[in-house]
């Protein structure tokens, strides 16, 4: 199953005869969702999304799966005040996340993997509607929503250096890894957002290191360009390919026994599918 | 400030006129949003909004605040298949937020703090509403998202002595301190999900512990059903009031603390809107 | 079937398991709609919750009935000019009650009544959302919305004594029995709106009185707080514990006779749906 | 003002030129609002837009006025078993009298008179739109919801000889005077819905008349057309031109001094806007 | 079938039983929509609304078939700067078609025809309710979208003398000989925009003539009352009785060949919807 | 202006402060629309997308212009039924529009193109959004839509030799020229569908032809499957790299002259705009 025969792994390189004659062997599918948003001096507007591009095609091309053509738009309110920056009302991104699988599962596609490269932002609107389609629409389409966050937990401390948040060493590295060109080298900033003069000590600085007790402070864009005028909210000094590389390759890895995993899954959650269908049938 | 001269810190339990006179000399209000949902055969269908109100009863009569009504049904759709769950799509759930703050914001309240006691499942709806809010229309409106998985996220593993996940030891606990009779004692439980089975260790089975590096498996209500019949996910063998009173305590504590910053706050936050609203005047 | 073995009435007291049980032989559920609305200097905000929750409660408990929890926010735009004032738009109440009657009815409920302690305002809202429920996605539960106002149409004018609008002597009266502590005994007033000046003697003084062949007159809350500066669109003098409990009773008992009705039905409406049930079996 | 110098009251029926010369004197606008729904065997399916064109046209033209083109798509899900019936969604309706109103308002137009032809039942959409409206978007236009239920409150009595609900005696003798053709005159009938049979003695019979202390039984179509299926509630033997006269001219005179009320009206209403203005200004 | 043995072909003037017969035999139906919207200096607001029921009308009483009442509003934004223009929300007027259609299906009509009076305006809000309408809840309804744009698309530069756009001579031509009276023959005018000058050669000037290598340059209502003072876009002067009833009798006979063509349509969209229904049955 | 000092047109790969600069001295943007639907057995599901950013990056390039990244989802529910295909509601892509061109529009972008390559059917969504844009919230921005269709009608017949709809010659040659390895050559049909026979004679076979007049029928995308099995509406057996050239630089050609003159128009539509902020400041 994991050699794909076809010219691409991407959805729109693909004719429909093709998909067609895909989905009799494989029925899962990955999309990434990424955004159009700030990323500092050295990061270019399109990062977020370069992060989702990049691991869906490396994961889709090793376990012969395919992808949806890439969603360029996310959900960034607090990053309007900085130009080219693009933001979906949350409910806009839900509605889009539900006409595309809802089309998809129609075709045949029942396992869908929504991959987002906007680290934390797109999950609000990815995971409810998710869950939404799932209990309310397609209960026979497997789910996951997938973020570099989450997928690389436990390995982001080994690799980066300093702390990660928007803009920094671990996100711009990959990028500079898989899509070189799109970090401008020199325009690296140790310049970061302040977090403690700025949160009071209720938000960490890091988003892959150890936080505080606190909670979640909302803060808009105008607000944004004050504590943090650049738009990075942590160093990028560290950028290095071979960070990026490493950081990459642990999340295709990871996402790649995901794949696996829900190809092959024949436990509770499929079977309680099961007897769904029979119950409908 | 902290000395609340009022009958209650309930908007409901005050007429208008004496919630007129407090906003002159304090403009924070707790927001407790909960769900009605199964919580095992232990836990009461209120657990999340019991959790909800009680922190908010308490930090704001400790700290002379006032605390909105409660929203009684949340973001559930994974439990609709156990008798009693009541889901609000996110959407509505987005919308009543929405209307909520615009109404209190035009009172003069200008710091709101949104509690969320339906741990992690309301999230999406409150943290995407605030930010559209705090950017769009209410910009000079501070807003938290507060969440016990997050104000103790350190101090629980010190309480605790198992996995908490839904329905378990810690939940229970809290509201069996704080609301005596709203844990059925004699109906705890150590029946909860196999995760390693059911998502293939690709989730977390301890909202407090250490988790892999993993993806978001959704599952719908039904599977849920067949995967945890007694739609207890953890252990709640371990239920004390003490433990309970810990739990709650800490979060009490670590909430008057963000209370008295957001409060006396005169960082880049606050001055970002102080020149926003120079430019408006 | 009137004596009701579980610990509470309320949903949101009792687990999923203890729910389950009572569907087996009852599926009638009473949701409590009010407001946190001004009510003069003597009411306190959530006056028309609480109108909603004594009676649910009573008709409840004697029937063996259960109750959803409360929703504390309703469909006030008009007393928005008032502190403390919360108002959803009429079509998110809307949302939230197909929601919850949603969820409800996949549960097995079969006859759900809506109590509206706001009197007339959520009446929009409820009913057209029930209407649309029943219509178009719940044929087969019987839906009924109560309101003081007509509960007690033909009552109340025996037990008050004076016009009874917003903020007056019989709702402040039944709360003040209902729920000791939550009228202002000492800020009782007889200031009420001049609605012949106001409103040109188009529109009835007296929610319980005859009418003018008039119209309804749309006021803001802007205008209210002009012509009723004080909230109180009737007197309150006359507020007393025993009126209270005269009306509230009323109320109740007369809901009580509808929630015999509604589970005995076997008349035309019942027929209509059995009818539709052969169809679709 | 009394004396219209344009060729039509009727907004469809003029230029943009004459409406502009008019706006310079006058603006008060009349919006008729129905239905396209059963009337029983005798009643079209126009009759409760026919009973809000004839009403609008008769006063608009006795008072100088103008008159909006009519609204023929109504609230009308529980008639849609019956064929010809259509139904809009209250959200679609509300939408549409919120495009109208404020379309009408940006032209100057600062009285605005909505009046119902289709009983009761579109009044949910109207007064929740007007009260939207002129609290968040119109505070400077003045808001009417007109509908025969209130204009002919106490009159109505004098003039019918039996109950009077839906495709009865009034409102078919209404248009009868108005419009004759749209009553089949040998189609009267004196079947109707046995109320107590119905409803259980919890509605009334007569929506003119006494009503008993109950609440409001939401039936669908499919329901109505058991228990009434010819489809009239209340018996049309009575239809009468002289009494549709009495019946419509009452309710035109009664408008007609709404109209000059408002025009003139510098009371509390008219007073608070003032105020605001001067706010803004 | 192309006897109609009824009193009118209008839904409105027609009692329930009428219409129920009449689908016993025949199940196309045809719905006009129009606008409120400025015409120019000659004719009045109504003139797309005219042009619509004039055509359904006459091809309804030719072929025995049904017409929908009138939708009096339509999508008319860049014109809202003319007193007396309604707009509604493009969303707003797909929610009607919605509605509208889905009870019209909902009593057994299989062939529904839209026809716009609205020259090209509503056309996106009318198309793209059909197809979603078709695709996902009507697939076995045969939609078609009518305009004279296209049903005259040849005819009209033979009847024509002049460029017609909008206000223009061939639309009051056609409403000027169908509805006497809502042309002002004293207001003709030769004033228009001057399309190269405002579009810069990019738009054609001529709705039924030859347009340039071009895009639709999006204008305003300000815009228009400065390009185009009168709300004339084209001349007028040679309006003529005759015209108006050359065109509208060719659009009639094109229509009246649509209906006899939908009515015995056997062809593939016939049976790809025959198909369907064995898949269900 | 015309001499671009940046490493891209394209906005994801440029940084903020790159962006900040050039809004310095020109504020025009191109927006790419597009699908991902399926275009016959020779064309990629992509190709209607790489329809609109080979238009737009050339344009772009040309004109020291920026674009947007393109948005690969469209309005295509007719194709449903063909594998591959993803279609948006019109209302999804409505908010799309509405959400990004707000974004842009904040930064300080002022003339704004949307290209659609999805011939014709997107066209619904981008007209009516951009029409309620600029009329109702961002009147000083100046847009306009352009489709390959408007910009080729009179160049195209003169390019292609056969039919062209729906995966015909001109579209896919556009592509095959553009994006060598997009266009199966071996797959090349002159299978396409009998227009006359599906549509009566009411519907051109040739977007760039001669048409009846006639009307919009509305096709479902399981009719499609039935009328023309391999998804191509005419054949595609002419497509060569050279006559895409020649279509797609004339269409390039054209729109560079739209550029220039949105740039340097000073004209009526600008007029309207600075009595509009002369209005306002």
């Amino acid at each position: 199953m994991n050699t794909l025969n076809l010219p691409s792994v991407w959805l729109q390189d693909l004719t429909w005869e093709e998909v067609d004659g895909h989905l009799a062997s494989d029925q899962l599918i990955l999309l990434p969702f990424g955004s159009t948003e700030q990323h500092g001096p050295a990061g270019t507007l399109g990062i977020d999304t370069f992060v989702a591009t990049g691991i869906v095609e490396d994961a889709a091309t090793r376990m012969g799966a395919l992808c949806a053509p890439p969603m360029w738009f996310g959900d960034s309110p607090h990053h309007l005040a900085f130009p080219g920056t693009v933001s979906l009302k949350t409910e806009t991104l839900m509605a889009v996340v539900r006409d595309v699988c809802t089309s998809l599962a129609s075709h045949g596609f029942r396992q869908i993997i929504l991959v987002n490269g906007h680290k934390g932002s797109n999950l609000a609107a990815l995971g409810s509607a998710a869950r939404d389609l799932h209990e309310n629409h397609l209960p026979d389409v497997m789910f996951a929503v997938a973020d570099p966050l989450h997928l690389a937990r436990n390995a982001a401390p080994h690799i980066k250096e300093t702390n990660e948040h928007h803009g920094g060493e671990l996100e711009l590295s990959q990028v500079h890894f898989r899509y070189p060109g799109q970090v401008r080298m020199d325009r690296l900033t140790d310049e970061g957002a302040d977090f403690a003069r700025v949160f009071g000590g209720f938000v960490g600085a890091d988003l892959f290191g150890p936080a505080p007790d606190g909670v979640d402070v909302i803060w808009s864009s105008r607000e944004q360009r004050d504590f943090a005028p650049t738009g990075s909210l942590s160093s990028s000094l560290g950028v290095e390919s071979d960070k990026g590389r490493r950081f990459h390759e642990h999340i295709v890895d990871r996402l790649c026994e995901v794949i696996t995993w829900m190809r092959e899954n024949d436990g509770p959650l499929a079977a309680a599918n099961d007897s769904l269908k029979q119950q409908m049938s």
